[in-house]
């Protein structure tokens, strides 16, 4: 039976594909160490839990398409708090921020377009891009530079006819890339210029190492009719299982084609949406202690790796990823070595291989990206496991 | 800025897309009876609730992309009761039915491909398919005939070289039509024949009033590898802000693909499946008094519709829905002008519009779609609303 010739353009998640060769190692007895996703350990906040046990409606019923009230006014609050005013209207959750991907790429993109994003970017944006008919255009990035992009002939050599919208993720996943107020201020100006919506990723905000207040492209003025922010709950309050994220806009002809899909999947899942509002009321400071425990994880991270002979890093300014080249062939095969053929003292470790991170192709073979979402001492130790798995590999 | 059109040539949900003028009447003082939502009014059951109490994970964390176990293993039990033996790799849940239809149209459809659908249908399955870059190919129904469409020459004249999936929704929303077992397996030869997809939407399985059990398209042998049914918590056990649904099917092929698109939105809620896993486990005596209510509410709104003079509908066999032809020149006129300028006593009350039930262009026009979903007196209400309602707009 003929399959869609777009979804066979798509691959599996980078981060989920091994498991079914985990499942087998476990089933040895390996122990696994986990930087293969963003699956943070920090307890989620107990507001969360309460709001579950609280919920006493007595029937579990649909929850209306545009929004939990409750949710919305505690985005609203949210955003209140780094000075941008949004009406409930400018605001549609939605089951993560990966669906929140999926309708705004299925909401702009039309077969044959194209949309800018800076390489390497998170897998997931090229299945929702290629399911909308259209395929991502890779702004090239090095580690050498820090994975740097925010330069103005760089980003308009991508841009073409095609384009639609300027896919902006800060901080970045993979690479921790954080841009300054100028640079996003420059993209934003660039999108703009040339009619374009800038799509801002945004679920790691809050998360920046060098003490600086991030800018949200929603802080800028005179841009309210192109930016798109796409946000979540999942790494914020360390409530990825709750699948639930927004997309926020004020250019309402958008907002109401994204209506469209929020209609057709009739509404987020109301207890969900309850309990994250729980969530969006944290006192600030909840963020600081969250934020040391990364920046502890992301020194050790980096430390760790400079121990690997011949291999290449850029130090994170944000998001809790570290994208590095190894001395290896390729990480796919490395990765599957590691986890059917090598062990060390009984034990092994998980990353995602980079290629998939890449729109070049050839480009990220021998990359990985490593979540830092353990603690610092097995980091340590996920990484001496790395690098013993590194030289055995070489060696076979 | 251009929107995708594709998005454009879909609709706002019939069900939904006057949620604005309602409020607009509530803030009036009108009640409204709600009969344009299949929002069941019985009560979720207890063992839901109590699993949200219970979750105490400390984190909530991403469910695994193919499911929690727990709730994998409670619809093999409950199919396992209708003789259905699946492995955990047959199911794949999903958020609610809505996101079964958009993952299983995007796995299989390409530009300019049909799908074949008994008219009426359910107006989602439009955005879902248009989305997916395809069209919907309708076979024409009449209610004079019951929504009869299970017939090999009728079928058959809908499919052509773009077909790749023949839809069945059984038991019927809007129609409440339900299939015999030779009308399935008449349906399920055509689609296999062909070699098309049978994509059995079997959400209101339960809901059947003849007393006959009802077949799943899962129960025949012979078909494993073509038949997909999309199942879903949300009617059967009243748990519509659960948003949990399952994709089922055998075809190892078709799964894989439809796997691209569950690792690229991650997971569905943690805590609402582990929830849902729970009322999977009801005894099936629960349905007895559920079935028994709605039984009597089919009956109350069929009887009150005939004292609509010139009102045409079948008595629907299963589901809660009715779908009627009024003596008005165009249902979403009339629910405008009912929610703007009309009331009976300071109360209206809402049904669904028919012609985006209908493929076939200008058909459906003066129809609606009635949810029995609210109590037997509250139908008498409504349906003595309607009756007044299209006495004075016919007077105006």
């Amino acid at each position: 039976m003929k399959m869609s010739s777009k979804m066979e353009r798509c691959g599996l998640s980078p981060m989920r594909k091994f498991n079914p060769l985990a499942n087998e190692a476990l089933s040895r007895g390996i122990k696994i160490y986990h930087m293969n996703i963003g699956q943070p350990d920090v307890e989620t906040p107990a507001p969360f839990y309460q709001a579950l046990r609280d919920f006493a409606d007595p029937v579990v019923s649909y929850a209306p398409a545009p929004g939990v009230p409750v949710l919305l006014d505690a985005v609203r609050d949210y955003y209140r708090g780094i000075g941008v005013e949004l009406e409930r209207s400018d605001i549609l959750p939605t089951n993560g921020g990966s669906e929140a991907l999926q309708m705004v790429f299925a909401t702009i993109l039309d077969d044959g377009d194209e949309v800018v994003i800076p390489e390497p970017f998170y897998p997931n944006y090229h299945t929702s891009v290629t399911l909308a008919g259209a395929k991502i255009r890779p702004v090239p990035t090095f580690v050498e530079e820090g994975y740097f992009y925010a330069d103005r002939e760089r980003v308009e050599a991508c841009i073409n006819e095609h384009t639609r919208a300027l896919f902006v993720t800060n901080p970045g996943n993979p690479t921790g890339a954080v841009l300054t107020p100028e640079q996003l201020r420059l993209m934003l100006d660039i999108a703009k210029e040339h009619d374009l919506f800038p799509i801002c990723d945004e679920v790691y905000r809050e998360f920046v190492y060098a003490g600086e207040p991030l800018l949200s492209g929603l802080q800028f003025e005179g841009y309210e009719d192109n930016v798109v922010v796409i946000d979540s709950v999942s790494k914020r309050f360390s409530a990825c299982g709750a699948r639930v994220g927004v997309v926020i806009s004020k250019n309402k002809a958008f907002m109401a084609q994204v209506m469209k899909w929020v209609q057709c999947r009739l509404a987020s899942p109301t207890v969900e949406q309850i309990a994250s509002a729980a969530l969006y009321h944290m006192d600030p400071s909840y963020f600081d202690a969250v934020r040391d425990e990364y920046r502890l994880r992301r020194d050790t991270c980096v430390r760790k790796l400079a121990e690997i002979p011949g291999c290449v890093c850029s130090t994170p300014k944000g998001a809790f990823y570290v994208m590095c080249a190894l001395p290896i062939d390729d990480a796919d095969k490395f990765q599957t070595w590691m986890l059917r053929e090598f062990d060390d003292n009984g034990e092994t470790m998980m990353f995602a291989p980079g290629e998939p991170f890449y729109g070049t192709p050839g480009r990220g073979r021998n990359e990985i990206r490593l979540a830092y979402t353990i603690n610092a001492p097995d980091i340590e130790r996920a990484i001496d496991i790395l690098k013993a798995a590194v030289e055995a590999y070489n060696k076979r």
